[in-house]
C-alpha cells in the first residue's frame, strides 16, 4: 500500500498552526518516498462548537472511521472552562472521537535530547539517558463512568469503573513494549484504596505469567509522582488507567525539558490518532510561535503505526538535525529563533 | 490551658521509631515551657492487624477522641500491597480515622531549606524561595465513595463524590491562609471531565466573592502536575479534592529535597491529627536511620494548633539549627550523619 487516507483534525488554539507543518512534512515524506497522503479536514472542539453546536460533528467521525489514521491538534479553549455550567464542552469531542475510534492505548514516549538537556526544570545528571514509554489506558474509568449533578442536593458524582476486558489488552500491549526495551514494567495505581486499583493489578499479575522474561512491578500512583522527578531512570514502561495516566504523563514531559516537543499515538484495533502532547496554548494563537516538533514526532509514529518505518525514521532524523543546528522555536532558544512554519518547511526540506 | 492528653499512634514501619523522637522533643518542650503532655498510645495499622485484627481498634478511637490532640507516625505493610485479595488493609484504619475525627483538611507546608537546596532533583534557580500551602480535601471524594467489585462479572467500580458542604469549609480556610500570605490561591481540578471538579470551581467562585482581596485561579490537575516542577513559584495556597491532593502534595515534596522533612497537619472541628508525610518506609525500619524532622515538625504543626505558638517556634529555630549545623540523618548527608534518635536528642537538648 502507498496511498494513504490521512484525517486531519486541526481543532483548536495553536492546533491548526501545529498541524500545518505536520502535513507539510507529510507531502515530502511522500514524495521522497512515492507515498500518497490525502488529506480530509474536519472540525472538533471548540471551532466546531462555534459553527455546528457540537464539538465532534457526524462528518468528522464519518472522516475519521474511513481513514487510515487521523492528525489531530489540540483542543480547548478558555471561555469554556471558566463557565462550570456550560453543557456543551470542546473536550467531549475529544472523549467521544476516542471512545467512538476504540482508542484504548495512549502511548507517549519521553527521551531527553542532548542538545536540550539543560532546558528541563531537573538537574542533567537526574534525567541524563532516562527513556520512558509511557501506556495510559484511553477510553474507560472515570472518564468514561456515569457523572451528573444534582443541583437541588448539592451532590455531584463521577464513577469510575473498570471491567478486567478493559485492562487486559492495554497490560499486553504495555507487556510486548517492555520485551523489546529493557524488560520492565511498572504498573501505576493507588491500589491500597481503590477496588479498580486493585483489579488493575490482579489482571496485571495474571497477564504477567505469559511474560516470565519481563519484571513486572507495582507503585502507588502518589509514590510514582515522586519517584518520577527523583530518579526517572528507574522506569522502562509503565502502564496505568486513564486518570492517573493523564497526570502522570504530563507530569513526566517536564524530564525532556519542553512539551514542546512531545508526540503521542493513540491506538484501537480498527483506527489510530496522532497528537502532540501539549494543548491548544490559546495565548500563543496565530502568533506563529508554537513548537511543531510535537506535532511532527507525532506524525512519524503514524508513519510508524503505517507500516512505513523508514519514512518514520527519516522524519525523525530530521527534527534531530534540526533540533542539534538550533534550528528551533522561541520555547527552546530565546536568543535565536525561528517561527512554526519556518521550523516546519526546515523538517520537510531535510527530508 | 498547660496540660495536654496526646494521643500517640506510632503505626507501621518507621513510625514508632519517628514517633519517639516527637515524644522527646515534647518532654523538652514540656520542661523548657512548664507544660505538661500525657500521652495514651494505640495500635494502629498494620501493627494494629496482626495483634487484633482490626486496622483501628475501639481502643485507639476512643483515646484518639479524647485526645487534644493525636501524634501519628506512618502506615503501610508490603505484605497487603502484595495481596489485591486481603480484605482487611492497614490504610482501612488510617482512613476510618480520618472520617471519625471529621478531619476533613489535610494541611502541607513546603518550604526549601537554604543549606538543603541542592538535594532537590530540580535546578536551584526553579525551587529558590518557592514557598506553597496545600490543601488537600481528607473525608471525601472517591477514597470515601461506595467501592465495590463484582468477581463474577468482571468489573470494578469506585464511586467519586461531593457534596457542596464538605468543599465550602476546606475552600475557606485556604483563602484564610491565602490572605495571610501572598493571596493567590488555586484550584487544582479536572473541570473539563468530571462532574465534581466542576462542582468544586462552582463553589470557590462562589466563596471567592467573601474574600476580594485574593486572586482565586483554576488549573487542570495534568497541567498543574507539570507546573508544579516547571515553576513551582507561581504558586501560593493550593486547594484540590482528595485524590488529586495525594497525587499532588507527594509530588511537590520533591521541592524541598527531601521527603523526610516534610510535616503535614489534618484538622477537623473536633480533633486534629499530625504526622510526616513519608510513609511507612518498612525497607528501613529498626535500622536507626529514619529522618525524624518530619515527624518532629508535624509536632510542631500541633503545638501551634494547640495555641502553644511560642513553643512551636522554637522547636522549629531547633530543627534549623540542627540543619544548618549538619546534625543530620544518612539521607541528608551520607559523608557524616547521625542516627534517628541522635538527631532527635540533639534537638530536644537545643530546646
Ligand atoms: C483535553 C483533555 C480532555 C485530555 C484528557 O484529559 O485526556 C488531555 O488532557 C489529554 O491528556 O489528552
Ligand atoms: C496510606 C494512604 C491511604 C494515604 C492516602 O492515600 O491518603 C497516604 O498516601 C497519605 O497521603 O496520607
Amino acid at each position: 500500500k502507498t496511498s494513504f487516507n490521512i484525517a486531519v483534525l486541526p481543532g483548536d488554539g495553536i492546533g491548526p498552526e501545529v498541524v500545518n507543518e505536520s502535513t507539510k512534512v507529510l507531502n515530502a515524506v511522500g514524495e521522497a518516498f512515492n507515498y500518497t497522503f490525502e488529506f480530509r479536514y474536519g472540525l472538533m472542539g471548540a471551532e466546531a462548537i462555534f459553527k455546528t453546536g457540537n464539538p465532534l460533528p457526524d462528518e468528522t467521525l464519518q472522516i475519521c472511521k474511513e481513514s487510515d489514521a487521523v492528525l489531530f491538534g489540540a483542543i480547548g479553549d478558555p471561555s469554556f472552562d471558566h463557565n462550570p455550567d456550560a453543557k456543551v464542552r470542546p473536550e467531549q469531542g475529544l472523549l467521544k472521537l476516542r471512545k467512538e475510534l476504540g482508542l484504548f492505548a495512549n502511548i507517549r514516549p519521553l527521551k531527553t535530547y542532548a542538545s536540550l538537556i539543560d532546558k528541563s526544570p531537573l538537574k542533567k545528571e537526574i534525567i541524563e539517558g532516562a527513556d520512558i514509554q509511557i501506556f495510559r489506558e484511553l477510553v474507560s474509568g472515570i472518564y468514561f463512568g456515569e457523572k451528573f449533578t444534582d443541583e437541588e442536593s448539592g451532590y455531584a458524582y463521577d464513577i469510575c469503573t473498570y471491567h478486567r476486558d478493559e485492562i487486559a489488552p492495554i497490560v499486553h500491549m504495555a507487556f510486548q513494549e517492555a520485551r523489546k526495551r529493557r524488560k520492565k514494567l511498572t504498573l501505576i495505581d493507588k491500589a491500597n484504596v481503590l477496588d479498580t486499583s486493585r483489579l488493575w493489578r490482579k489482571v496485571c499479575k495474571e497477564i504477567a505469567q505469559e511474560y516470565p522474561d519481563v519484571e513486572l512491578d507495582f507503585m502507588f500512583v502518589d509514590n510514582a509522582a515522586m519517584q518520577l522527578i527523583l530518579n526517572p531512570k528507574q522506569f522502562d514502561v509503565i502502564v496505568t488507567e486513564n486518570m492517573f495516566g493523564d497526570i502522570i504523563s504530563d507530569e513526566a514531559s517536564v524530564i525532556g525539558g519542553s512539551i514542546g516537543l512531545l508526540p503521542s499515538a493513540s491506538i484501537g484495533n480498527e483506527n489510530a490518532l496522532f497528537e502532540p502532547i501539549h494543548g491548544s496554548y490559546p495565548q500563543a494563537k496565530g502568533k506563529g510561535i508554537a513548537n511543531p516538533v510535537a506535532s511532527v514526532l507525532s506524525t512519524a509514529m503514524m508513519l510508524d503505526y503505517l507500516g512505513l518505518e523508514q519514512a518514520a525514521e527519516r522524519l525523525r532524523q530530521s527534527v534531530e538535525y534540526a533540533i542539534e543546528n538550533k534550528y528551533v522555536t522561541v520555547d527552546l532558544n530565546a536568543d535565536l529563533y525561528y517561527s512554526t512554519s519556518e521550523v516546519g518547511s526546515f523538517i520537510a526540506d531535510y527530508i
